[in-house]
């Protein structure tokens, strides 16, 4: 079952043409596969298997929400032992959450079965309904499947295999060179990932997956530390309700058999570090436009916090501000309902020193509203991308989050759809 | 313009059928009035008035937002000075707030045209639009006849003049007799109130407002820690979305001309605070049940706890939960959303101890879902109040809040009203 393959096909693969190269997931070495196993009833693919070729350096942020779900655990668990990786398989459908001590003995035969066809170590991430016990045989028929149909033209079908109630796939994938250096030639790589997530996303991880691929090669430690920063710069900054879920996980895969491993502090692990980022960013920003239910998206920038701390705070309380959201939702740029989220963040804003700027027109400063041109206020305010700036005028901190907004569609999807 | 009244007159009020009561405001020795001054557009009663006849102590919770208006800034400060009033003077249909100096200067105005008319210090109360300067020149004219207009025959339409997004009125009356002690007689006392609030409901004070009146004098120190414990019960047990507003505020009135006051730790103590506690519970029932858009409450019971605090924050996260929110709407009993936002609360659950009981019944334990009679449990979860209890497991402490469920009215009210 290894596919350990020789230098002269990765070296192909690496050359291969922009176009394939950025199909998600077209990482040399990597292979993967995705499959109707029949746990979705909409006969949807739901079944997507990741082989790396070779175990490889993996790192994983988890969701933060207590009860979380028995492949979690169980895979938390595994990379604490034993940080190295072969295959991730994915299923969407059924998230195996709250299924008790069946649930793990289920994440445990995924894990199994998946070794077992792959011959390497294995992750298994799950997202759909919460409480159903998964059907094994479906499941492990699929993964049978999956591991005979792997291949390297990339994973358009992975993206697609990992939705619920996303409405998109969400890829992203760059290709970069990392510089010569201690004899190692300048190579070529590729940093490639592929994420699902619509409601339930909120700062802590959210109901959301991602895989990040790459095959250059880290250590464990060096994957776990840019994963963690790339997560905060991204996954973190998005919002939709507010809420966490129970199998929320990013995975970062790195590892190329051939090519010298990269250490911290150096221009190649620079050049990486920025690439998977980018990546993620990509990722959660496809994630926030893709809300259950949006219509628009909102870019919140908070400036002039003492700390990021205080900035982050202030902007997750805009951002999550069902009074906000309906605003955007209505195309109404009211302004007195985000500067009341704003201060009830209770941080300690001053009222004097806030300027508030919608779509980049000042329209709060000094403790008072301004004279507006409220026609280009309003035009601001109802394009599919809006621009909130706070400035609080207390020292020289900031962040931005993105938040979509509450719409009757958001209503409509979560009142009906059983998790 | 002093309406000191004999207590002969106040003798024929207390002893009125209870029919009157019942009316709002319907205090021995309270006049009230309300007047459509013309800050609403619609024409509505938007400006009240209420007299107690001579200064008694008064109580105050205020809005926790950082951002508080010019009413609640000068109140607070008032208060804090001299905790006695006379009168209370209450506008909706403009929050002046976000108004700077001149927002100020204009709840300054305010208070000093009602100490003018009424004789004695006066509290002013607004809600409605925020960031719009008072049409001053309509307010003190509306203040005026409002004054010209004061009888005791109850503040039925006082209740309706504070409304903004509400559909209804929100009153409670409790009429209760005080035993005889040191010397006075047996007292029939009266504890009314009237409330305001509709959206922007949140524990920490909301776009709400409250006042409460009794005739049964307390001195201001009582006055304060049972108010501020009767809040605590009420008013921070409900959550319609999780807002908090600029001017947020109840305020309790209780001094009677000729009834002993009451000590504390006395059994007329505690008989009254039982009542104001009664009539803060009320109030807050009636202004989540009005939630906006909501066609459904949800009495939210945590048992188990290890603390009241850890109670709260698990009954809050799942009160707060636009999913589990959504879910009411649909009448979906989603038990999966509730133990996620009770996880995501981050107090330290332990999902092997958790019972879950939608409707009084079980549907989680033990790490898992249990057989239940399923169409018991959606009617269960599809009527007009829905019962979620969720013990712990981990101590003896509880706690109950109250939401609404969220749905698209509620957007459609949101996307379309500028605060």
């Amino acid at each position: 079952m290894s596919s350990r393959r020789s230098s002269a096909a990765r070296e192909r693969e690496a050359n291969a043409p922009l176009e394939e190269r950025s199909r998600p997931l077209a990482v040399p070495g990597v292979r993967t596969a995705a499959v109707r196993s029949g746990v979705k009833p909409s006969g949807d693919l739901d079944l997507a298997l990741i082989d790396m070729g070779q175990p490889v350096a993996a790192a994983a942020v988890w969701t933060t929400n207590e009860l979380c779900a028995p492949p979690v655990t169980e895979c938390r668990e595994r990379l604490a032992r034993d940080p190295r990786v072969r295959a991730v398989v994915i299923n969407s459908g059924n998230a195996n959450a709250m299924t008790g001590e069946r649930g793990l003995a289920d994440a445990r035969a995924m894990i199994d079965r998946v070794e077992a066809r792959c011959g390497g170590p294995a992750l298994v991430l799950s997202t759909g309904v919460i409480g159903v016990p998964l059907p094994m045989d479906t499941i492990l028929s699929g993964i049978d499947s999956a591991a005979e149909h792997l291949s390297s033209t990339g994973g358009d079908d992975v993206a697609q295999a990992m939705l619920t109630t996303d409405t998109c796939t969400k890829t992203s994938s760059r290709e970069l060179t990392l510089p010569a250096a201690d004899g190692d030639p300048e190579r070529t790589v590729v940093v490639s990932g592929v994420a699902k997530g619509s409601g339930m996303i909120h700062p802590s991880m959210a109901t959301m997956l991602a895989v990040i691929a790459t095959d250059a090669p880290l250590d464990a430690q060096r994957a776990q530390s840019i994963l963690r920063s790339a997560v905060d710069d991204s996954f973190h900054t998005i919002t939709v309700d507010g809420d966490t879920s129970t199998n929320d996980a990013v995975v970062l895969l790195a590892g190329g058999a051939d090519i010298a491993p990269i250490p911290a502090d150096s221009v190649r692990h620079q050049i990486l570090a920025a690439a998977i980022h980018q990546v993620a960013n990509d990722l959660a920003l496809a994630i926030v436009r893709d809300g259950e239910g949006a219509s628009r998206v909102a870019e919140i920038t908070v400036t002039g916090s003492r700390s990021d701390d205080e900035a982050r705070q202030v902007a997750r309380s805009i951002a999550g501000s069902s009074l906000v959201k309906t605003a955007l939702a209505g195309g109404d740029p009211n302004w007195g309902r985000i500067l009341a989220a704003a201060a009830n963040a209770g941080v300690g804003l001053d009222g004097e020193r806030l300027r508030l700027f919608l779509g980049g027109i000042e329209v709060f400063a000094g403790g008072v509203p301004l004279e507006v041109d409220q026609s280009a206020v309003d035009r601001a305010f109802s394009g599919a991308e809006v621009d909130i700036e706070l400035k609080l005028g207390l020292g020289t901190s900031s962040t931005t989050m993105y938040t979509t907004d509450l719409t009757k569609g958001y209503v409509e999807i979560n009142s009906e759809y059983t998790t």
